[in-house]
């Protein structure tokens, strides 16, 4: 059965052959008006200038840490850096093609076929996103796996593919993320409050690069977070497994295991989470092919029940991978618990973003903008424990069933099927260009309620999406801090040593500083593109009066907006990257540990507590609109606007980023764990 | 020199005496025309009716744990938390008692004689709180090791004292903060936003209850914080005594104990914190007396050169222990560490609180609302780091320099001269209550500009307060967390192990969910005193319109302020006292362990969090109404509002709350360690 691991980078393949096929598909379809066409350009045009220069600058980050990883640690590793660089940016670059592609033609689907189709465009479309994260991770995974063999050695010169990918994802998600919000509060200052036109109108120049930042966040930071959570997954899991002691006692616990060699159970631990990925990728297929037998339905059901086929295939396959295999039944339940946890997070990050939490901040608003915005705060703060508790009994739950093991297995349980759950994040912003596209070039109210019931969906895939990018990271973060322990080779941590809660606070402060930092950059770069947009409405004659010819130039906001995203990305990037370098050579590796606990903690506490409360705000901004409370225009909705506004670097932009820091720190611990063995600090 | 311990009481009962005669001193000063005679009567009454009806409530509290202590611990444990709680309402009841006198009394003397007599008279009323604390800690605490003796038992018994003060704390600062704000908060709306009257005008029957929310919130509940903090650091650094290990390993580092009997050197290193703290207390007379010589410079100049005073006066008192006892010269420099840590921690909050920070948010307010809250809400996260920093120096010098004991000392260190940095704590809310009185009884523009001078005085001592209570608290619980550890007999505690990880996330979620619970508590309960405020502008006939003869109701405001308030306090109260227990017994003294720690950890970010992020709002709002971006009245100026207004339940409700939680988890863990001791939990 494990023989079968050679196998992965055929799956993997594959998958990148039907992710195509599928692009071929959407492509296919009719793209609409010239107007709608143009539009379309415009979008993508403006997400590949994104691409291709935060790309270009990552070139050269990618080429400097090579060169440190291949001196200072292993070339081989080196080499994998590289790679899981490069496969985070092609996946990235697919789903990004295939979402600014698909957009118009859901409009058009909407248009012209009805919901079903532009529901069937979309979800493909997103699916192309989907497919090629979980293929790409797969073939890269399984290609040096079967390079290296499975030996200790191979775990730890993978690590550097984890690295990789977590390095794209600090950029994507930070530089994603401040170009996102910065767009789209630049667009709404500019042209809902000061020129009193509407969202969405093609007279804002800021109106492309808000669409563009759609894709950016939610397609490219979004896949390259999730990327790097399935890689890291894996990998952690797989460093475990190779660092297991073999034990009497570890052998009485699982009968099925004894008369084995150490080295042969050794390699069965590390084979299994390859073959859990292939299996989820496999199950992923059918749960994505299966959208044709519910797209004529409620497209909600249809979203959760293509998740829900994956879900249950995967579990049949993980029974048989579990038995063909000789591993303990543990192993099965620790990934159960990852799969179930996953779904939980996600159902608990809707219900905090909806329902009766949104009503009362929406309330709030009869007494101003303050008891909204602390009414938030509260909402936020109140939803990270049930989440929490979920990862708890997770890990707890993988630990009581397989040992240590059992919470790397829990992490990849969790992330398997990711080639279904990615395919419906990544539908949300697709959905959402659609309806921008219809409303700017002036679609019918057919059409346009089509696309706005599916951006509304769209909204609500992005909360359970948020809460499971939150879920998955804390618990790959987790499963790499293990993975660390194991590798770095020291006995014990021990909080008893003042040492390790000094790495404790020191872990605390690392996601404090960054949350600050990407909150302040998008301030800094929506007030560039408020002063081109004014420029522009001042210079251009007759643009803001929509005469006819006058036309604006969205290509200089877009580019403002990149330009200021990438700059804002360096420091935090850079405090990710040293923070656990320096701790752990000056201060040792236990105080390192003890760092890496403290920032997933705090980390994952302030993703939640930041996605959470700015999902609630803009919702009861959106409740308000529909007529409660006064209603749109009201001085209530002015007081939930400003919640709203509150709220837009809050989940798009510093929630997300921790998600990234606490897998890229424990990613980079992981990677020089082998030189701090041994190593005392230097106090 | 050890010996000298059974002078602790005396020097105890010695400050108690001193308290009183300054009473006395205070209560013969004039207080004014037969207006602010009733206005300090108001207050006055309204302060006692809030301390009467919390301390009944409370007396039930009191009851039930002394029977659980005594039946489930031990009854000389039980014995002690009555006289630890009892101990800090006595404090509370002086200090606040002088402080209701202080007031009109302060505004006479600045009405009559001038800046140097008002300040004269404010300090020295703030001093018996001061002393008070300082002396009822001293008192209690040198009793109970008179009478057992200095044991490892006492140090079990001892810890009681500890958890009464921590109790009545968390009643103290949770009851008191929501008093606060919700008084302020709800006479605000009302009068100056409603009704359009100026703050502190006499129509508005919430000022009272606003100016009896100073009280209670700044005194009562910031004096039974630090009351908490000095005693448990002193607890913790005993308990940590009694159970060191002296191995020949530890007599080889320090030459000074070589040739004592273990039993002797457990002894010393007991006696060594309630000398320490004696030490702190003498030196504590000579910084409060001290204010004669500076009372008639620059005020601000004056309050810092007190507690310098009473620092360096307390140093050499210091070399001259650790010498007479023969205790390492590292137990000095651990001392010393605390005492620089809370001065720069202090500092930093006045730092975050002031200058380019609040500058930077004022700013913000040229944008609206939303970017006010941002940029408040990013400082309040980057103010984190270098406090936590500064506590982790603390840590260091005294881990290294003392080992584990060198970090109780750290917090004594800190907390040993609080008899003269309490007397500036206490003075803030007297100036401020001053103002509030030469405002309502319209006394001159001169009277009024030195009362304002001092009030703003105050406020920038607040925020050093501040910050001191929170680093002291971070300190404190983390001595107390080291005696657990210690007391509950685990040799490690181990990271490695998952269930010490899980507590760590349990020890994060318990901030979260008490931060949000008291954050809402504010808003119920100021929305109940802006219904009452209403009903009486609308009842009482001429009252709004000014009219001779009409006068409010302010004691149904305070009755209204105090029922809200003691109700909101007793959900946050059961989960801190509760977690620890149910975390011990049912996953583990292990996973307590782990719990303790998380929660410290997010608590004091929290804190400080909240705290400096509050005060920079506060602080930003009022740097536009001296004229800046606008001044008063313009929009920006109503932006900045909205921050104040959030900041309000940040810095004086859930930022505050958070000390007591995490010291009085760690107290309650500690106390229950000998039942814990050799406990698996129930998995």
């Amino acid at each position: 059965m494990q023989g079968l691991t050679v196998l992965a980078p055929f799956v993997g393949i594959l998958s990148l052959i039907i992710a195509w096929l599928i692009f071929g598909y959407v492509k296919k379809q009719p793209n609409g008006s010239p107007l709608m066409q143009e539009l379309e350009d415009q979008i993508h045009k403006g997400a590949m200038t994104f691409l291709k220069r935060e790309y270009t600058i990552l070139i050269f980050f990618i080429g400097i840490v090579f060169l440190l990883l291949g001196f200072g640690v292993a070339w081989r590793t080196a080499i994998a850096f590289v790679t899981g660089a490069l496969c985070s940016m092609v996946a990235g670059y697919s789903g990004m093609t295939a979402a600014t592609r698909g957009n118009s033609r859901t409009a058009e689907a909407a248009n012209k076929s009805g919901q079903a189709k532009a529901l069937n465009v979309s979800y493909f479309a997103g699916s192309v996103m989907g497919l090629a994260v979980a293929g790409l991770g797969l073939l890269g995974l399984g290609f040096w796996f079967w390079v290296w063999g499975g030996s200790p050695e191979t775990a730890q010169y993978i690590n550097g593919f984890a690295m990789g990918a977590s390095s794209i994802a600090l950029f994507a998600r930070v530089g994603g993320g401040v170009y996102t919000k910065a767009a789209d509060v630049g667009a709404d200052l500019v042209g809902k409050v000061e020129a009193g036109i509407p969202e969405d109108d093609p007279r804002n120049p800021g109106v492309i690069a808000d669409n563009v930042g759609d894709n950016v966040g939610d397609i490219a930071g979004m896949g390259a977070d999730i990327f790097e959570s399935f890689v890291g997954s894996v990998i952690a899991t797989i460093a475990i497994g190779a660092t297991l002691t073999i034990t009497p006692e570890f052998l009485a616990n699982f009968p099925v295991l004894q008369g084995l060699a150490p080295e042969a159970i050794k390699l069965k631990y590390m084979a299994m989470p390859i073959l859990v990925v292939m299996a989820g990728l496999l199950s992923s297929f059918v749960g994505v092919f299966s959208i044709k037998l519910f797209q004529s339905g409620n497209p909600a059901g249809a979203l959760r029940y293509t998740t829900f086929v994956a879900a249950i295939v995967f579990v049949i396959l993980t029974i048989i991978i579990t038995n063909s295999l000789g591993m303990p039944w543990g192993c099965f339940w620790a990934i159960v618990s990852g799969l179930l946890c996953g779904i939980a997070i996600g159902l608990l990050a809707e219900y905090y973003t909806s329902g009766p939490p949104i009503r009362r901040i929406a309330g709030q608003s009869e007494t101003g903008a303050a008891t909204v915005i602390i009414a938030g705060l509260a909402v936020g703060m109140v939803s990270t424990w049930l989440p929490m508790l979920g990862i708890c009994v997770a890990i707890f739950i993988g630990f009581k069933a397989a040992g240590i093991y059992g919470i790397g297995l829990s992490a990849v349980g969790m992330l398997a099927t990711v080639g279904a759950t990615m395919t419906v994040d990544a539908y949300g912003p697709i959905a959402d260009n659609a309806g921008g596209i219809s409303e700017m070039s002036e679609l019918g109210p057919e059409t346009r309620k089509i696309t706005d019931s599916l951006d509304a969906l769209g909204n609500t895939t992005a909360a359970i999406g948020k809460g499971f990018a939150i879920g998955s990271a804390a618990l790959t973060a987790l499963a790499l801090f293990v993975a660390y322990t194991q590798a770095v080779g020291l006995e014990i941590i021990d909080i008893k040593n003042p040492m390790v809660v000094i790495g404790v606070f020191i872990g605390g402060m690392v996601p404090m500083v960054c949350a600050a930092l990407t909150m302040t950059s998008v301030g800094k770069a929506a007030f560039s593109i408020v002063e081109e947009i004014r420029r522009q409405f001042r210079e251009i004659p007759g643009l803001l009066e929509g005469k006819e010819g006058a036309k604006p130039d969205p290509a200089t906001c877009v580019d403002i907006a990149t330009t200021a995203a990438l700059k804002e990305m360096v420091l935090p990037g850079l405090v990710a990257v040293l923070t656990p370098v320096v701790v752990g050579f000056v201060l040792g590796p236990e105080t390192l540990g003890g760092m890496l606990l403290g920032a997933t903690s705090m980390g994952a506490f302030l993703a939640l507590f930041m996605a959470n409360a700015g999902g609630a705000w803009d919702n009861a901004k959106k409740y308000i609109e529909e007529g409660n409370f006064g209603g749109k225009g009201s001085d209530n909705h002015k007081a939930a606007v400003v919640g709203d506004t509150v709220g837009d670097p809050f989940k798009d932009t510093s929630g997300p980023a921790m998600n990234i820091l606490i897998k890229l720190m424990s990613v980079v611990s992981l990677v020089i764990a082998p030189i701090l063995a041994g190593w005392a600090g230097l106090f």
